[in-house]
């Protein structure tokens, strides 16, 4: 390539920053498009300094960083020329190119999963989370200023992955005094959402192509974090006692890992047995089992006093224990936590680094503030009336679906409920033509398979919502029977 | 196993709590140390009450508790017996066991590396990290509160996973005046750290076994994530010129993904020379090859100029650019983004979902206001100075090192910087000798190797603790000569 001797065509300058940026982005770009093209030499910094009525310093500076980052060469008594490998650069950088191919299968089969995404509208009855406008805002508000007051600057650095103590040490004793778990804060790991946890439990406990066991139908978060883990997954039905543990030597037989829900199944909502929690804690007492228990709404789902989790039942530390402040304090808090043995504690809070460095301090102080003061058992207390009450009015208005064949649930607790009808076609029709936002039971299974039920999510909706959304309902199952 | 006839030992009421809670507590526990036995008859409710002085309702109610989760057995007219099976259940629940075998090879191999694990204390040289003394704290504040007064309840509620629409916004602006980056906000995804983004990026572009390149000496997060991600890493030796481009046919002709940091190497400093990007752009012609941009210091390595990212020379959508707060603003913020060809942003939020659901909205508008009304831009200006300043007072502190045969940079700009000597024992011995926190070049290499240099992180130190380590240190390196 021969370097032309005649200087180039200076680009016009667009004075729309300031003058040194804009120069250097105008030259820059022309260089990037093809306007000043490979082997050209520029104009003095003496005359480019004319043309763009600016300082021969600025020109200067601007040509000194060009040739810095290799766009330019320059040399005394040479002049300034356009670096020749500029030209295998090809066309303008704004060019946008779909790419037909997909990433990774890996990637293709994770990013087509949007199970994991939730609805930031609420309608009836997508809203199974915290209902915020109940939430004692100023309380927290003053305890959250406080926290960042007395936190300072400490809390814009590094906090410990495990944790901060005081939260720890605060999830530690609720957990004793509410659900009678044994367990100091050296059994506990703050993240800050259950996914992450469930991530970091399943990476650590399982080797690729493992094989783990979930209730089917389940909750797919689990689902999820266990086939980013790599885990082979195999389901095992509920039925009105739980998951269906009698199964796992014929289906599961080398499962290292049981996901389940003992408490409140989600999203049957089904109580496991004592029998089959026994049976579950005699299987794991095999090598290199695990129990994973996810106690999503535990403080709602028993009418006054919260049932006895699989973790108190265990004499072998083979059960790992999953809570989250998501639905009883509120979803954008981002903590949850976990309830391990003290020697996976370490470990787990070393993964979570490799996931997601730490929790911020300051919510973690103001939460464990929270709970010291007695706002969050209070707070709990209150809410447990409130979803009492939208349930029992939402089953209240849709009584009348029962005598078209619809199964209403005797009892219902937490923040959602299951409606359950033999005849899938006609559960879907009354999904499609309600006009609402119903999921479908089979949506949580992992095999295709008739829909016998709907999933009504109602926790953050008002009555007002819930009322319309159950006259809704009421009238397309009418309407389908 | 026959029922005993005669009702059991009632064990002491603790009257620690409220009395319902305690006497289900108390029941509980000895039905599950044993001092309740299986098979063993209950006093009736009645006598049971009188025992406690309590209400007869309030021991029903226990009772009927304890029957409903399977602990206990009751029949009218038959009396109140403990269920058999819990005999199953074994010792007491408070039994803690180790674990002598690792949960699987995988958990072991991830929970051993602690790299990711950042000094929750600074001292001399362990502090990369943004300086929060310098912080505008106040200025922060007041934008916080506003945004949290404007949010409302809305802020506790879920936010869009691809991240607030305002702060993409305003970080698309931002890359364009900042960075030259032809980016609009559909093609940014926020994330709660670069440490998160790696992972979703890792398990978006590769199947597990893929090979990834990776810089070495490199940076031990985007080590950690491509691990986790299950791919095949195969390093890239660094020189004076960055990434060493010219290795990979020979070492790795099937990489589909390149991590680097061309602006500014982590942790040496090189820049990546033209040559080299433009060579790394044309491999990421070839069919699902990728690369991705760590621009983790962008803000502070270049004199007052950044420098154009490989982001912006590439037309074909090959490159990911992926930025950090946690430096130019702390890292307890918690945001970090991602420059993605607008076709991966809804993957990425989907499998972001996977990993942790969501990044919380009230930083998010925040930090938006805070670019938007262009504090960020004076607060990094401002930076800028400051760790310029620092850096200078401590090579000029550590000068004589010079003359017993250290290498001291040239020019250094960032948050950290690099002191080399030939001699890996002498390195070794002044790191030990020094009582300071110092990293050695090797430790953030892939492969064993004698270790070349020092590696000064001094960003969140302050002047004095600048010069007492400097000090420390340059009496090592004489005393160690």
């Amino acid at each position: 390539m021969t370097r032309r001797a005649k200087g180039a065509l200076l680009p016009p300058l667009t004075r729309s920053g300031r003058l040194r940026a804009e120069l250097y982005r105008t030259l820059r770009n022309a260089l990037l498009d093809g306007r000043l093209a490979a082997g050209e030499r520029l104009p003095s910094s003496r005359q480019t300094a004319a043309e763009y009525a600016v300082s021969r310093g600025v020109v200067e500076d601007v040509f000194d960083q060009l040739a810095d980052e290799g766009f330019l060469e320059r040399g005394v008594g040479r002049g300034t020329f356009v670096a020749p490998q500029i030209a295998r650069l090809g066309t303008t950088a704004v060019e946008v190119i779909s790419h037909p191919s997909c990433p990774s299968e890996r990637g293709a089969r994770l990013a087509s999963n949007a199970t994991c995404r939730e609805p930031t509208e609420f309608r009836p009855f997508n809203a199974g989370v915290a209902d915020a406008a109940e939430f004692p805002w100023k309380i927290w508000q003053r305890i959250h200023t406080r926290a960042a007051r007395d936190l300072g600057r400490a809390g814009l650095n590094f906090a410990d992955p495990r944790g901060l103590g005081a939260l720890r040490t605060s999830l530690s004793h609720y957990l004793a005094q509410l659900r009678g778990m044994h367990c100091t804060e050296d059994q506990i790991v703050v993240f800050s959402s259950a996914q992450q946890a469930l991530c970091a439990i399943a990476l650590l406990l399982l080797n690729p192509g493992d094989s783990a066991c979930l209730e089917d139908p389940g909750y797919p978060g689990a689902n999820a974090a266990l086939a980013l883990a790599g885990a082979r997954l195999v389901s095992l039905p509920v039925d009105r006692d739980g998951m269906r543990i009698d199964l796992l030597p014929l289906r599961a037989p080398e499962a290292r890992l049981i996901y389940l829900t003992p408490a409140h199944q989600y999203p049957t909502g089904a109580v496991l047995s004592l029998e089959r929690r026994i049976a579950l804690l005699e299987w794991a007492r095999g090598s290199n089992r695990w129990l994973l228990e996810d106690d999503y709404d535990g403080e709602f789902h028993y009418a006054s006093h919260p049932l006895t989790p699989l973790y108190s039942l265990d004499s072998r530390s083979r059960v790992l224990y999953l809570g989250t402040l998501s639905k009883s304090m509120f979803v954008a808090l981002r903590l949850a936590f976990a309830a391990v043995p003290p020697s996976l504690v370490e470990p787990l809070a070393n993964i979570r680094t490799q996931l997601d460095t730490f929790t911020p301090p300051l919510p973690q102080l103001a939460m464990s503030r929270f709970m010291d003061e007695g706002h969050f058992s209070a707070h709990v207390r209150r809410m447990r009336g409130i979803y009492a009450e939208k349930c029992s009015q939402l089953l209240d208005a849709v009584a009348e679906m029962a005598d078209v064949g619809w199964e209403l649930p005797e009892k219902s607790t937490g923040l959602q409920t299951m409606l359950r009808h033999p005849d899938g076609t006609q559960v879907r029709k009354v999904a499609q033509s309600s006009g609402l936002a119903l999921a479908l039971l089979s949506s949580f299974r992992r095999a295709r398979s008739r829909s016998d039920g709907l999933f009504l999510r109602f926790g953050a909706l008002s009555l007002r919502q819930i009322q319309s959304g159950a006259a809704a309902l009421l009238k397309a199952a009418l309407v389908n029977r």
